[in-house]
């Protein structure tokens, strides 16, 4: 057995056929996003009228109060997309003709709402087709066009039907004439990107390099000077005003990310979906043109955003004004917008930055986005959604079921319907672990297929096995992640303990000829952790977070007798983490002692000379995920800690990354 | 000597030509208002055209977005007023020639400016003469009336000359035609309280009774059904909705404290000055009419503000939004809005609790508003002003010159001008000193003048000394404040230690022939003390203040080398008073030692599983009314306090409210 010190892997997603969920954990929740969000989601589209509005009779410009009408919000195209992408990549494991139909007729109905030049946008031809291609600043026609695209290439890989790429292959054909660097075009980009990974995933669908060509053009091009959203408003007789435009950015255009060329970009500011849709782009540009100057901004971008901007759930943007960022360390709990998007997109960011530099970083980002944000935003019953994800809420924060902007509730349903895609790298070498669960997945090795079987209680427990299935031994590097939170991982082949000493970037590498006898046993031990922010961080100070394994607890006003900010948490107390099936379809909690201040004494007083008393009481903390799923109150993620003095000389190590 | 457990005293103010000031504190801030706030106050209301406004040119009803213009303001009127009711007070101390032609130039204007019915009001008869007197509840008619009340009784006091108060009554008894419960008026009151106040005055100035009338009727008919404010929005053909009217208020028209009549209020809801106004001319009522159920109403007002809605500095209305109040505990520091005028206002409210009662509660709030919130708002260089006083600003929060709504600057002017008039009481009986300084006060006893000379370098020390100037020995109650912040007062009359067992009510009362040989010694120790928030006080829980005497302190960047969110006074910390005669004036300010975190271990890390480490730092606090004068920054008055555990077992004697 050898312990492989490759240079950095980089790995493919397997195809989603490849990857089966058997799990306790993952498996109830995309059954419930198949069943029941899918079908809800289109009900959904059909009441606001977004089916409707592509019959595109033409309205006057009104956009309602409310989603009720059937005058088209500016970004329905990419919602349908979404839903296409959806159950694309719900037949691609679960064929379904009904299903198969249904979407079939929405493509139909998309095509034949595409102009004979190849422009296929349901708000600007319905409603202002003057507009038309006029304020990409503002407007979302590469934004949609974007969505669109990504929809077509599930929508083809699930079925093999090539209209819906047809399309879309016309309409960025059109595009491509419009925007460009050639005399007649335009040197623009979109305002909020999107379209720019779609033309990556089309480039590879296709092998097109014309798409990938494209998609470099619109990301060099993005925060050249003179701005293009500079041009673009005096060519519509605008005078520019940043001060109006740009959502109280400091500079021009740093709300879409365009205020310098990317490869000058090192703050991760803005609106947060939009920095995350960008930078997934130039990863992927990094990879398919090995452009390092890419893969540098990247990194510097990442470095930034994990560093100074990033919730512990693995939300981003703390602010409603500008869904975005803010400035280094400020990270609200109560007003922390965080949205759904913005945590989806990270997740994208994140699997081409691994895929692209095999750092287990990466994963471990991915992970928390995925277990914490992201989960959180849609309920176990798969209807109701978080469009913001706060930490800290008062009592008055709950899942929707819509949003006036509904961008979130399908950008989650393609995300876990396209889970298999994140829980497992091939290279050419063999196959890495990045996300642990039950299940199977199904990949070639020099021609021959194996059949890897996972087994776990993935996040609950951290104990994981391996066996195969082949037709022979077979020599293949088996890489697994060691995540970061781990602090002791422990890994056995065949019962005898190997080194893990020499693992690196976050993953061992086991290269070896594997059989059918082998099993693999990694242990990941997940004790309950206290997690402490950065001093810089004001909204932290003092506080301490609850995470055990991939998972961020928070405490419930169902599970407390006072209010949350009246509980302290003593350094000492002993933390206890137990499963509970019957607890929101089963979940691990964790258990304590804390203290809490009592009023019982304040008789009409609002201040006075003596602390308050305190008393002890149970604490009970769940998955940040699971909140409010019981009776409506508060939550907090991060609590006040109390206790022993910090002293400087008997502080502890500073410990690791959670 | 006999320490008198009198009947509550009811306590009149003195006039302020009998008050002399001559302290350190308060007498550079009072010449500061005399000449450089009132002469800066006429030039901005010159600049935004709010003299020229009184010319009544005819415009179209545009509100300019900058107060550059001359489009009057529709509450231009009273910015006016308080600025001739500050000269008016400024004149009865100081003569000045100059000073009262210019007044009486502004007076003529304003008497020019009077319709022939009696009606005056700059705006409605300018820009919108068919709008007159047709939404009281949001345009601010009446507001503007009694605040031109009040300036024509401050005007008439100060010169004798009464112009203005015959066009004042002559508005008066025009509006006292149109409001009533006659057949052809309408039951109507306005939306912004403040003439109700203002007639009590006209009446105790003119002994006309229909004045005190009218103020009851308007006091009365408020809050009655069906609702004024319903039938006035259906007579301007308009549907009343309160969903858009009433600021996120829970009930209709609670935003200005009219949901239901005063007698059933029990809440302090909605806008904060409207409140404020609204609560005074209760108290004024209660006491002319000797109505005891609006004294209730008034109490049970008091017990809720004082209970659960007021910040530790003397603010309340913690939001923005509705300029007002929110829930009950809701006392957030960063966004306290706790604009300047509801504690000018609660000042009232206080003096008036005060003078009908007797009871030195309504002192020690008065107090804590006026040498914090209060005078927090206005620089000691005397032209930089508060709207909003926060009791946290992350350094973005500095003093303006101007604010578009002007209402705090002059209101506060007004204030310090009038100060003579909240530190003594008389009754029949004797004097009382409410609040501490040094300086002299004239009073008449069965006809003999009596002049009390007080010494003190309060608020910085609690030592007073009294003496008397009197012909001859003359019996009469001193009645002499115990605040309730002072633990242990002491008190000796010509070196004689006298009981205070017997005080009651705040107040000591000395009943005995007094000469002048006599000196009376009152001692009130100022140890620094740590104050503590309700536990239902989220934005309190963990953190301590710190007091001494009335003054509240406050932390600022300028003192501290690290962000002041990472400071964390220890349970057990010394902390020591010092008066520092060159800092700002001349302070006491508090200095002791914190803990403060260390981020040089954090290279690029955002979270991390061991605590941040500690070292020792200095702490200065400063008192919260003089921050933002140095180098710009951060503050704090809540600190994070750390240290022993709090035990219940442990737990110290409730203690006593600051």
């Amino acid at each position: 057995m050898t312990d492989t010190a490759n240079d950095r892997l980089r790995f493919t997603p397997l195809p989603l056929q490849d990857v089966t969920l058997n799990d306790r954990f993952w498996r109830p929740r995309l059954e419930v996003n198949q069943t029941t969000t899918l079908p809800f989601l289109y009900g959904q589209l059909e009441k606001v009228g977004a089916i409707r509005a592509l019959d595109l009779q033409p309205r006057p410009l009104i956009i309602p109060r409310q989603p009720s009408g059937v005058t088209p919000q500016m970004w329905w195209d990419s919602d349908l997309a979404k839903w296409i992408e959806t159950v694309a990549y719900t037949l691609a494991t679960h064929p379904d003709p009904a299903l198969e139909a249904q979407v079939d007729a929405l493509v139909g109905k998309i095509a034949a709402a595409q102009g004979p030049d190849g422009y296929l946008n349901t708000f600007f031809t319905a409603i202002d087709p003057a507009g038309r291609l006029t304020n990409e600043r503002d407007w979302h026609e590469l934004y949609n066009a974007g969505h669109l695209i990504e929809g077509a290439v599930a929508y083809t890989q699930a079925t093999g039907k090539t209209t819906f790429l047809g399309v879309m292959e016309r309409y960025t054909r059109f595009l491509m004439g419009v925007y460009g660097d050639g005399p007649d075009q335009k040197r623009g980009y979109p305002g909020h990107e999107e379209i720019e990974l779609a033309l990556v995933k089309l480039f590879r669908l296709t092998g097109r390099r014309e798409y990938l060509e494209f998609a470099r053009f619109l990301v060099e091009e993005r925060g050249q000077q003179p701005y293009f959203f500079d041009e673009e408003a005096r060519a519509r007789g605008e005078t520019p005003d940043h001060a109006l435009l740009s959502h109280g950015d400091a500079l021009p255009y740093e709300y879409m990310q365009a205020h310098k060329p990317v490869r000058e970009q090192d703050k991760v500011v803005g609106h947060a979906v939009r920095a995350m849709y960008l930078y997934s782009a130039m990863a992927d540009l990094a990879a398919e043109l090995g452009d390092e100057s890419l893969r540098h901004a990247c990194e510097r971008l990442w470095e930034d955003l994990t560093s100074r901007r990033l919730y512990i759930t693995g939300g981003l943007g703390p602010s409603a004004h500008n869904e975005g960022m803010t400035t280094d360390y400020d990270l609200p709990n109560d007003t922390a917008y965080a949205e759904t998007c913005a945590a989806v997109g990270l997740v994208f960011w994140a699997q081409r930055m691994l895929n692209l530099t095999g750092d287990g970083q990466y994963a471990d980002l991915m992970e928390r986005a995925l277990y914490n944000n992201v989960l959180s935003s849609v309920a176990q019953d798969g209807r109701h959604f978080f469009y913001d994800n706060p930490l800290e809420s008062h009592g008055d924060k709950h899942r929707w079921e819509w949003h006036i902007c509904p961008c979130c509730p399908p950008n989650v349903s393609r995300l876990l319907a396209s889970l298999g895609h994140y829980l497992y790298g091939v290279s050419g070498e063999g196959i890495a672990l990045h996300l642990y669960t039950s299940g199977t997945a199904r990949f070639e090795v020099g021609g021959q297929q194996v059949t890897l079987h996972q087994h776990s209680e993935y996040p609950w427990d951290g104990k994981v096995t391996l066996r195969f299935d082949l037709d022979r031994p077979l020599r293949f590097t088996l890489s697994l992640r060691l995540p970061g939170w781990c602090r002791e991982s422990q890994l056995a082949v065949n019962g005898e303990a190997v080194d893990l000493s020499g693992a690196r970037d976050g993953y061992v590498h086991l290269t070896r000829a594997w059989s059918g006898q082998d099993q693999v046993d990694l242990t990941l031990p997940m004790p309950v952790e206290r997690v402490y922010a950065h001093p810089d961080v004001r909204q932290g100070a003092g506080l301490v977070a609850l995470q055990r394994g991939p998972i961020v607890y928070c405490v419930e006003g169902a599970d407390a007798d006072v209010p949350l900010h009246r509980l302290a948490l003593s350094r000492e107390a002993a933390l206890t983490a137990t499963f509970e099936p019957d607890l929101l379809g089963g979940a691990t909690v964790i258990r304590g002692e804390v203290r809490a201040e009592e009023s019982g004494d304040w008789p009409g007083t609002l201040y006075r000379t003596a602390p308050p008393r305190q008393a002890t009481a149970p604490l009970c903390a769940v998955p940040y995920a699971l909140w409010d799923q019981r009776e409506p109150g508060e939550m907090r993620v991060w609590l006040r800690e109390e206790g022993t003095e910090r002293r400087p000389s008997s502080a502890p190590h500073p410990g690791r990354s959670p």
